[in-house]
């Protein structure tokens, strides 16, 4: 027998070997801290008050600076990758993301993800699992909990498909549902000079586009620093050796890299937007590549009160990121198809101070 | 009316938006952290014993490892730009810049500006505008101060020009206006060894000229997360798609990233330099591209002792920086002009143990 | 007289220089924070838990997250490297390499060499000079001690050698000397599943190999950001200027870099082995350059139970890493020189619970 071991190394899990109802413990918790939090900004320069500022965030009721939610959620996610969508042929889909606790530094995250759903393909050599992944903060309280579903490999072409079933998917997070990482928010102590827009909660209208104006171009230490920084493991993302093999010769950009460059974009038009309150839906349209440049356009799809809530409300924002093409004209469709320079379709809710 | 917004995004403002004497509360109070030393170390490469010890700063007489005084200049300046330079054509000159008060981890800072002078260009498509811009920690005691003027760009042509004024400018910051952000530091303390020179302010003469020696070569990824970290959002430095169109077809580097990178480089050579205590006055040069490799050498302009300090002596410092190009014969001038190697010329006083 | 100053910069030292018996303090305390720590992951991408995480790190006994051993050893190197290997023209190796002292946020990290061997080569132009090197920290406490012996260029060929000694070198770290570095753990504690490994100590093999199957490319920002964090002022990692003139055309990468990236790699494998508690002996078997994709695969060289210990044992592993090349077949040898695709070739001990 051979001393050579190939048991030792995980290979992740291909589509045969998910059940309905099984649950993954994620490896890797994660003590989340200042540093990151620098390293992050750093990688994206996201300028929202309320997460550069402990003095402004006291102000206005939180602790101290929370931690940008989607560094929290880049982080969760990173933690399932190596279970989930290691043998990933394609991230469809996300949905019912909601950001439930703010964490600050010094928390630990940590998640476990539920199959909900197992879904073969015609052809059996992929199918699409569906999983609910939650993160947990040293205190055991769930502090983001969300839907993605991808396409996953067989392992074996012949091998029998698990038990199917297709889960019904919320299309939008009701308001109702939202706001559960949010303080109660002093709102004469929000400062809008400090804050960096006069505009607030009431400022806006359902239908209304914001050009976000400037692009950012992404380069490979970049994304790679990025995407290491959430123990994000998959291949695609940071072997030049095999990707020059592949489909587009390169390296794929994490499709969450293009969700936070857009997000710090935002804040040209949506300042005050302090609080990505949860993701109704995402897809990454096309892939983005090191030496492309980022633009973005918003519109606001819905303005919604919290019950209960007078000092903040709720705008459902799509936000569309675009790549060597700037937003000023809004570019989404061609046709029926995507416009081609379009990568990011995003569907989400983020909380202003009324 | 169309439901679009341009007005929700800030355009920045033009010449003719500027009033004299108009006070600016800059946005985006910003809290520095460890995580913060930590990333612009590695950006810059710093080995000043001081910033890099928290044990050698108590021993002389700081209450820990006070953050860079560059990287505090970065911050406050970052703030500045979406207000007074996003619509500049050029950085035309600082002066009279003082770090005031030593700034710690955790310390979270702020930035006002006043408009000094304001000067339309006979063009009547520019305008330069005079600002002090003034750093804040938490306690609301000024940390840094300083004047920049930059030439801005008018909306329209045809605007009429502000009141004008041309302020008068200090040439150099007088030593007994130095100082006030360093404590009284124990020189017996000051340990030569650790700090990594055994030459202190009475080594140094008027005339003297210090080639740094090494050369350090800038990535892409380097000046734009670096940039970021200050949030500085000047567009040229980002945007790679625009500025393929430019003058330059590349992306430019923010000019603070040339100093700080000078900065660092000037520690062979001025080891015991451990704190920049003023800016008299600044010139970029020429711009600089990633893929370029910068160059320092020093004059030491004059050796001023400060009022009733017998612990810490003042060197006014010249630094030149090039690129591409060592700096063993001193580059400075070819004929009138500046040699077409040198990119950053600075005038500054640093403070060195006696 | 002139009054250029070429002796305030430290030209480093020359073969000539050293003395058997001298002791070298070095330069540039470091207080290690969890900003060096986020920005460590984010370049190498680490997933072992208990540098991950301060919760894991506490239930099996370390107060919190413990600094990741080869961070601690980069930054002790970096201190001897102005001292050391600034004129150095090969890194040779390392021996004796053990960590004692588990470092956390906060300390503080000084190095001392002392000048063990010295061997002039026959040439006359260069000599091998043997440090000792130790790290210590706030306390002064020893946290790491190892030997690297390192080609140096004289300075004059026809100065005088100094005394010649060529100390004899422990080809491998005795077990009885292991663990300084790990408290004693909780081995009930120690939650596989959040480790990311289901094999611990008892389950791996003296002769076995791994595949750690991922390939990783390293950018030129990458290894300059990482190299600058430890302050290693080694100029052929920096300056593509004088580089693009040598012998490769290019910036070399610092070969601890190589270390870290197949360090992380190994985690699929070697997911427990939470700790390098010492390094037997390392080469740098050919350079490496960015672009490049690294590759690693490991054979266990011996399994140890470490005297007094029923917490923790000992394996030794043997690490190869290849650029642009996969490590499925365990590529080593090609005749009797190393394949061309290897650049290191590492002999280490790994703590891992049993």
């Amino acid at each position: 027998m051979s001393a050579q071991s190939v048991s030792k190394t995980s290979p992740g899990n291909f589509f045969e070997d998910f059940r309905l109802g099984q649950e993954i413990r994620h490896s890797t918790p994660r003590t989340v801290t200042v540093g990151d939090v620098a390293l992050y900004q750093g990688l994206f320069g996201n300028r929202f008050a309320v997460q550069s500022s402990d003095l402004f965030a006291q102000k206005i009721g939180f602790t101290r600076a929370p931690i940008d939610d989607l560094l929290v959620f880049h982080i969760v996610f990173g933690k399932t990758v190596p279970d989930i969508s290691l043998n990933a042929v394609a991230n469809l889909g996300y949905a019912d993301c909601r950001f439930l606790k703010p964490i600050f530094p010094g928390s630990t995250l940590s998640a476990v993800s539920e199959v909900i759903g197992l879904k073969e393909n015609s052809n059996k050599k992929t199918g699409i699992v569906y999983v609910r992944s939650r993160g947990f903060d040293d205190a055991g309280d769930a502090v983001l909990d969300y839907v993605r579903w991808v396409m996953v490999r067989k392992r074996d072409e012949t091998a029998a498909s698990p038990r199917e079933k297709v889960p019904e998917l919320l299309k939008t997070v009701e308001p109702t549902r939202l706001g559960g990482a949010c303080p109660k928010i002093n709102r004469a102590a929000y400062d809008n000079v400090l804050a960096g827009s006069a505009n607030r909660f009431d400022n806006y209208k359902s239908g209304e586009k914001i050009d976000h104006v400037d692009g950012v171009t992404v380069e490979e230490a970049e994304h790679q620093i990025a995407t290491r920084l959430y123990q994000n493991t998959a291949r695609v993302h940071f072997n030049q050796f095999a990707e020059s093999k592949g489909r587009f010769g390169r390296r794929l950009i994490y499709g969450g890299h293009v969700i936070s460059l857009a997000r710090a974009l935002s804040f040209n038009g949506l300042g005050n937007a302090f609080q990505v309150a949860a993701i109704n839906g995402g897809r990454h349209v096309a892939p983005l590549f090191a030496g492309c440049t980022v633009f973005a356009w918003s519109e606001i799809l819905a303005c919604a009160e919290l019950p209960g809530r007078e000092d903040v409300g709720a705008l459902r924002v799509r936000t569309i990121a675009t790549k060597d093409r700037p937003c000023s004209d809004f570019p989404l469709k061609s046709g029926d198809d995507y416009d081609p320079a379009v990568v990011l379709d995003l569907d989400y809710w983020v909380l202003l101070p009324r």
